[in-house]
């Protein structure tokens, strides 16, 4: 008998409870889902990884990290933060041999990889090597990096950093901030001083236990006179036996929502001597005798500062990605409420056309900014390197400071709405595990708590999409005025053809083109902008001056933003696909087609306002996003399944390759919270059981107090 | 000299510095917003409370919860998980005094403030008193009943209770949960069966180290048949020494996003047996020999099951005004950025026109919502008044089911809509206040944690917003049959005049009416209501079975369910301001409007849509909100002082009455992270700081081997 004649025996031996049990088993259910694949899984992986070699890179850096004992991340629910500190600090100074041992792009990857599974470590290890390190690259002067590299900057050796920039009466507003670094002619020092105490250094990551050093940011005063905020590096440990130095008072700022293993401090200097040479001098220079020499670029300090925002367009793609994994496959396999027809076999998630509602567009969106990101460290990388190449003089300076612009205002605006969306995602996807998305295991609760502080951190998100705008209504004024623009606000150059234009198409079914939603967003943004501007124009005419003009009508701003930025997501991710071909691009075009008419819907007040479609053309729309929502959904398991992701890298039951979640959860709930001796029975509940109650608080309520019926007897 | 005299010549002596200090003071900015009140606080925070004897009767409790040691709260974040849950049921235990000392109004209002204070101990509380003693109630005969309380059910002696509905595979679907309740005939026992890992009892309060007894929701079965879902009461544990008794298995759930005051727990049930009078029998009785006798009207109950969501509704108006007390607070004493104009002081936050915008919709929603829970609770109490009168053959009845219904569906949209939007302002409001917002100390990421399970429990928001949707389709079916609705959908009486209408104003500003913008939401959903219908009927047309052809039109029916909430919401505001006179109904009147333009604005689509506002009333509305938000942004600070919090009930230096919130947020950080030794310098640190770097990870790489050059000289 052949193996497959057994299976068939064995099948006609199953009693209807076991057939249905079959039919409901998760494992079973996974399977079916993962043979719907209309293409090749491995293929797409490659393509998002950005080729075979990469994603084995990554499949080698999973490995490695899952294998090494201080990455466990099972019970990282369960411990304390101090407990959760002190494991971080392992996992940093174990970090030092591979980056001493490996290419930049292999720890890179490895960065990346860690990032997903603790952002926490990555953060407090980013502190020192991205922040740290970094204020140093974009400060230093040649001379400056070499004293600071030889002294263990690179190498941590003898010295940990910290990026001290941020006050607790002072965030976005660097230029404001209070600290004072005032010149001493006589000892030819700097003296740090936090004059008030809203000018606390606060959030500083490693402060509290970590570093020895930090680049201070505080206002230059030389001879009575202010230069604005400039960096120094200050010495805040001995580092042989950690103590604080004269003047530097430091604390903890303890427990935050999430990311609880990096240790923020506060710092408070109290007239703290520093040499002259700690203040970094690559762009302002004070001499020996107090002469102060400026710049004559004052921009070209923050393009460094940029790479925070880049890396986190691609951060809300990649934990979207693992978000949606957990989500959608848990959606494959949870079953609720039986069909009339189905013979008590309970409905998938996934079938739920509502359900598919919930989490198509997020998948979509997660492959929008994937693109996206791959995109914008293209462009960032581009104009970086153009930047380091040319010199002051350079001819072509003019184009460089043009991509500088065009990547800062661009980086501004997607790091907001990506970040907004990826919160966004986590929460949609946490709620739509129902009661188990409340559950700290399940891995979504900690993911929204670890992310939120990505929509504040380098840069506030509405102070960012602000900046969008802002650059937006310039943009606009410059098209106006005749000036070819940079690719990303081009359409802007073709106002006369956008406004007031209309989805012109010879049948309704056009609609759903790349080319339609692309000329739809351009339109719409394009009216959006136009009336931003007028309005801004609008507050010049009535005497404001440019501030209070933007300031006015920053609503606008943030809304012309807010639109750009699915325009400009939805043609990356159509750009991206265009390059694809086969089945690939077949599954691609769907999920490319979703995210561009989710985002017509949920903004159809615009393209009615601006009367790109028609109601009728609206309605359309909307049926059509249900009728790929089920396209998309078909092929969920094997899009998520391309992620890559490893069950370890997901850390969540419900997000379990195998689909076998249930046992998977109660199997992690029991080995979290072992039985053991009840914690307060005897001294908390037994008294409470078997308490008296039958006279109440009190044995004799009366006290000795004659009753109202006697009072009435001496009447 | 008169005081007056001495402070202006003190202000002479005042420096340029120190009188920048004063302007900035945060308590004199503070001082400066309380100072433009318009209206008194006094009277509105009556108003709010529902007289002045209600204001009186909370701030007596607040002050009592205050001064009570167990409900110490500034430290509440720091403590461990262990802690936590130890420290809430000293509290549980505690409770019981005042709830034997008081009046059952005094108690709720007690309970309704601790909600506000402490939510993890709040429902732990309620497990047992809303939850357990509420199954009790709704599901036993008037001798079981008799027989639970004396047994100790309501004084909390010799049993404690919990509530074991959900199981790991079954939330929301009730009738198919697994566990089984088998009658034994031969002994008069039911038996309680766990048959599958997914039928485990999960997320069960107080099962983990509080319950002594369980009402588990079982499938009864006699004789081999099923009759569907009926309560039980098991006991779990032997009271007096808590061991568990033979054949239940209960376990530790662990942690969880929020409230992990609560010990859930889960439960597997071996083969237990109890006695037949432990079935709950209030609606279906099994006799001695096993006849099951089944009642006439199913629906009946559970009307009692509708109190949890209308205490949601109450309950997200309530988070909401605390989380907007510390935002808004916080917001006028934070300065960012200086006006050029400005003396180089810098400008509040709530001076920012976006900051305004991001804030005050929400403060129209809290209110919006607080009125709607009133009204809410109302219609409950009513409903639930002529329910309990009501016998089975009551004449009325036919009126009380339709009052059932209607209370079902009302509470179940605003349920969902209140707790998605209570959730939403938290996170705005914690985003608001920049980096501060991810501390914990400063209370919103605690609040959005401990919030955020009200989306799931008691009904999923997702699955109860789509019961509205389809009490909205049925209602219009109905309504087209020449059926008169109960009011909350009364307008769809009046499809023929509502369906094409077009706002008719005779001057634009006259859209800036409560009239307008009722009508305006009333055509907007008779449309959008139609539709769904329209679209469901189709579904039927296609052969789809109702339940079917409801979830094929799930998206539509979700969508009408929103937008009905919107209007629902702005009438009851509308209404609740109505009733108002003089100050306080010109400052409410402007919290309204701006709630009704708001929401008009950000459903912009649908108005266009069914063209019942132009592109240019659009325009106008757009402009009109920026304006209220500009108005309702100078009564600010008296709004919500008038909800009348104390700075305990806030517990976040940010939101401080006195507006001193950087020196109480500083002084509660080093508070709760006084500086101790290093925990981790020697073994982790100082070994990295001090190791050997110069010869890489290996002493001699080349470990005896041969160089290159060598062996070229071999050949």
């Amino acid at each position: 008998m052949s193996a497959q004649q057994r299976l068939n025996v064995l099948k006609q031996h199953l009693t209807p409870e076991q057939e249905r049990a079959n039919a409901v088993d998760p494992v079973n259910s996974m399977k079916e889902e993962r043979g719907k694949a209309s293409f090749d899984i491995r293929e797409l992986t490659h393509l998002l990884d950005g080729g075979k070699g990469a994603s084995e890179l990554r499949e080698r850096m999973m490995l490695e990290i899952e294998r090494d004992p201080l990455f466990t991340m099972h019970d990282i629910h369960d411990i304390s933060k101090n407990e959760l500190r002190e494991r971080t600090m392992e996992k940093f100074r174990s970090m030092i041999h591979h980056l001493q041992n490996e290419s930049v792009d292999t720890f890179k990857k490895r960065m990346e990889v860690i990032s997903l599974i603790d952002p926490g470590f990555w953060t407090r290890f980013g502190v020192h090597y991205g922040l740290f390190v970094g204020a140093l690259q974009s400060n230093a002067s040649p001379g400056q990096l070499s004293y600071w590299f030889e002294k263990g900057a690179l190498s941590l050796s003898g010295m940990v950093g910290c990026f001290a920039m941020t006050e607790i009466g002072h965030g976005s507003n660097v230029p404001g901030l209070e600290t004072t670094a005032t010149f001493d002619e006589a000892s030819d020092q700097f003296i740090i001083h936090t004059p008030t105490l809203t000018a606390t250094k606060w959030w500083i990551g490693g402060a509290a236990h970590s570093a020895t050093h930090a680049s201070v940011f505080a206002q230059l005063i030389v001879n009575g006179k202010r230069y604005g905020t400039k960096v120094f590096v200050v010495p805040l440990r001995d580092p042989k036996t950690y103590n604080l130095l004269p003047g530097v008072n430091i604390g903890d700022i303890g427990k935050k929502m999430g990311r609880d293993g990096i240790d923020n401090g506060w710092i408070q200097f109290t007239n703290v001597r520093i040499p002259r040479g700690y203040m970094l001098q690559k762009h302002t220079k004070v001499s020996r005798s107090g002469e102060v020499i400026e710049p004559k670029l004052q921009q070209l300090t923050y393009g460094a500062l940029l790479q925070g925002r880049v890396a986190m367009v691609v951060d809300s793609g990649n934990v979207s990605k693992k978000a949606l994994t957990i989500a959608i496959r848990y959606a494959a396999i949870r079953r609720q409420f039986a069909n009339s027809k189905a013979n008590g076999i309970e409905t998938k998630l996934l079938d739920y056309p509502i359900h598919q509602r919930r989490l198509m567009p997020l998948l979509a969106q997660a492959f929008a900014m994937h693109f996206t990101g791959s995109e914008m460290s293209a462009m960032y990388n581009n104009m970086m390197g153009r930047l380091e190449s040319a010199g002051p003089n350079d001819p072509d300076m003019a184009e460089v400071l043009e991509m500088l612009k065009e990547t800062h205002a661009t980086s501004a605006g997607l790091k907001a709405f990506c970040t907004w969306n990826c919160l966004n995602t986590i929460e949609q996807c946490r709620q739509s595990c129902g009661g188990h998305g409340y559950s700290a295991y399940t891995g979504l609760a900690g993911m929204y708590n670890d992310f939120a502080v990505q929509c504040t951190w380098e840069g506030d998100n509405t102070i960012l999409a602000l900046q969008s705008g802002r650059y937006l209504i310039s943009s606009y004024r410059e098209a106006v005025a005749g000036k070819k623009l940079s690719p990303g606000v081009g359409y802007l150059n073709n106002l006369s053809t956008l406004i007031g234009k209309k989805c012109n198409v010879a049948k309704i079914e056009d609609i759903v083109t790349p080319e339609v939603i692309i000329e739809g967003w351009q339109v719409v943004c394009a009216n959006v902008v136009k009336n931003a501007a007028l309005e801004f124009e609008d507050c010049l005419k009535d005497g404001l001056d440019t501030d209070d003009a933007y300031e006015q009508c920053s609503q606008s701003r943030l809304y012309a933003a807010r639109l750009h930025s699915y325009g400009y997501l939805f043609r990356r991710f159509a750009e991206g696909v265009a390059k694809v071909e086969g089945e690939l691009k077949s599954v691609l075009m769907d999920v490319c087609l979703l995210y561009g008419l989710y985002t017509i819907e949920e903004n159809a007040g615009a393209f009615l306002q601006y009367e790109y479609f028609t109601p009728k053309e609206i309605e359309y729309i909307r049926a059509q996003t249900n009728f790929l929502c089920k396209a998309v959904r078909d092929q969920a398991i094997p899009l998520v399944d391309s992620f890559n992701l490893t069950d370890y890298i997901i850390n969540s039951p419900l997000g379990r390759h195998d689909g076998n979640a249930y046992v998977h959860y109660f199997d992690q709930v029991k080995r979290q919270n072992p039985q053991g001796e009840h914690p307060y029975f005897d001294r908390l509940i037994k008294p409470m059981l078997e308490r008296e109650i039958d006279g109440g608080d009190y044995d004799d309520e009366a006290a000795g107090l004659e009753s109202d019926d006697s009072d009435d007897e001496t009447d």
